[in-house]
């Protein structure tokens, strides 16, 4: 008998396949989940397992208890971070965790990506946060629930939905979205503007962020209530 | 019936497959039009469509007052920009679109890209123009015209056919030919353009110019009266 | 009557051609050995060809003293540093040589790769040793060897498999692991750290080390005692 | 009947085919020539013909003196610059010319490629050098020919197969061989030593030149009297 949370699964895997196709990690640096949030579960990629030998069976099907309700390998070590924003993020039904070269570097440097361009606005209307570094507290109780915390803490004032990004500074970025393609998209236009923002320092370490107006046009272009990009 | 822009609509469609060959974008970070000055139309990619999903037949035809002619889709948001420089552009056949990396690292800095050498000077005689960067009321205005009029403003002492792209300050580069093809070639020898100064920059940051005579010299090798390259 | 041997040139063989697939190497600029500990031998590859014409029987098979056991091609001009190295670092198993673009350029700086990030933390506990650029009379001596001792001379206080890589000053990286899947696996994760940490300190020259409490956490999820990354 | 010359030509398109593979040139941005030594001629690269659509039956057939022997298109408008070396530089069988990434960003900034690491001194025991800026008359006169002046100029006190490339100050970089695949050999190398440098240099601007006991060892493992790299 098929599984009932095959589609899940399968939505899941495909979604990490993106991860080594768009250039976004290397071995078995990053993972993908997938929200069914009306059956409280996602599927999240096992830990440790290439890209290259991936199944749709190997994914792991976890409650939002942190349960794994199907699947024989372990969950991404990860696995508790993404709970952690599952349960506190509204909206998001998937999410990226990735070493990406370019946004990692911004995270090692603990430093925000200066919204510099209307490619960043397209997207965000503000710069890509960094969180703190964690604490020698927070690393000593739960590291992986409290590398959630920190980024929650990061977004008590943000809608996570209107910043679907962020970098774990000394660590590497997180990126999310309504569906698990839409977090994959999101973490591949994250490493983009990260490398733009590293060459546009390069040339001008003091350039200046895009002027508010032209922040709000693009962002609203996309996202605002008069969007008027793409198709209906 | 077959459409009687279908040749305009298949040239468009295969100028634009160009952008993803040749790296150019992501997604659906840019858009290509082809010009059929005789019939005063033009085809453009339409809004927000994938370029693995994109088809001849999705391709939509606009007029030159900015009417859709024939198309069921939603043009490029960036139509009304590509409309404004086919009215003032005299012999452009084609424009591009793009947020290529480096070219955008530039845009970005509001720098224009110095001369540097002589791959620079086989295609353009001066350093690649930046616009200014948009006025509050302009943005309020029709924005994409307004980008359209400032890239005209930074070309009001400048043939368009011996500078045939620019970048758009906090934005991304434009690029055109008298055809469709040299359009795409012309974005893709920008970014090209745009990569080797950012190291020469890198590597000197007080790098001259390439002389005036060697400027004149490659640029005429290629464009001038007695041009001798290439074949007849 | 085939090889006794076989088993372990098929081994090096397939480790050798990960090197290009992984775009550590361009030509020859590359070797891999594979130990087999138990008969005291390694099989390493060729000097001078190229990937694309490497074959299992180009693979020539050396022992601990240096002599040629099988093979009728010249070894790697590598093979005395291969060879003292095994001597020494207890448990290695398999060596790899690369002048990977990015590590390769940290080496060429005669400066270690700062542990800027988790990433690195992963993998070792500390920045990623560079020895000291080789005496005039060292030089003079035999100059693989010598390699080979400058590598142990850095390595005095250290454990090789927790930090199995090195950069050898002025010249180019080295990794090793228990195999020599794990040694090519270990090149171009260097490869990589050493390209992330290019790019912080890029953004920022003055980027901090990661914390003492992150290294260890990140280095004792995947290899402490209690580590619980990966499949069992 | 099959042209005389087939076999050089064969052989001068398989060395062009060769710049693009290697990612050494976009479009029409290089060319490969082949000499024929005793026959006087060489066969080079049409002018402005896009490698894929590049034939063996398109390459051009130039003696000594520039006169074509047999084609039907023009030859490369860099032609007169193949000329001048082969008649001077004794023992070139091959030449290379592309405006490769790395080493036309060098060229650009006007400085000889330092001699940072073994890589680099593998191929060459000294910087690679950097001619003089054109003069306007140099420019004024026989604008190819005087390109290949300029390296002469260069080369005066240089042993052209101990260093086989040169960057054009302010234009791009040649390299040479004694057959036309070594001659792409070499260009290769010289585009992978340029990104390598300008790595070095972004982590350390003031980084060291490799000793000379290094350089001189590293070189004469590979090219001197007692070589003992590659096989016999």
């Amino acid at each position: 008998m098929e599984s009932k949370y095959h589609a899940l699964k399968e939505r899941a895997w495909a979604a990490n396949m993106e991860i080594p196709r768009r250039g976004l990690a290397i071995y078995t640096f990053g993972n993908v989940s997938a929200l069914d949030a009306r059956a409280g579960v996602f599927a999240i990629k096992p830990s440790g397992v290439p890209y290259e030998q991936l199944q749709v069976e190997h994914m792991v099907v976890v409650d939002l208890e942190g349960r794994i309700v199907e699947g024989t390998l372990r969950p991404s070590s990860d696995t508790r971070t993404h709970l952690v924003l599952y349960r506190n993020l509204k909206g998001v039904g998937g999410i990226v965790h990735t070493h990406s070269t370019y946004a990692t570097g911004w995270a090692q440097a603990h430093l925000p990506i200066p919204i510099y361009g209307t490619t960043h606005a397209d997207h965000l209307a503000e710069d890509v946060p960094c969180t703190e570094v964690m604490s020698a507290e927070a690393v000593e109780r739960d590291y992986e629930m409290e590398t959630g915390q920190q980024i929650l803490e990061c977004f008590r004032h943000r809608d996570p939905l209107h910043t679907p990004m962020v970098l774990v500074a000394g660590h590497a970025p997180f990126a999310w979205g309504e569906t698990p393609e839409k977090a994959v998209y999101n973490a591949a236009v994250l490493e983009e503007l990260a490398k733009m923002a590293f060459i546009t320092r390069g040339i001008h370490p003091e350039a200046a962020r895009l002027p508010d107006r032209l922040v709000r046009k693009h962002f609203e272009r996309k996202h605002g209530p008069r969007a008027y990009y793409g198709q209906k």
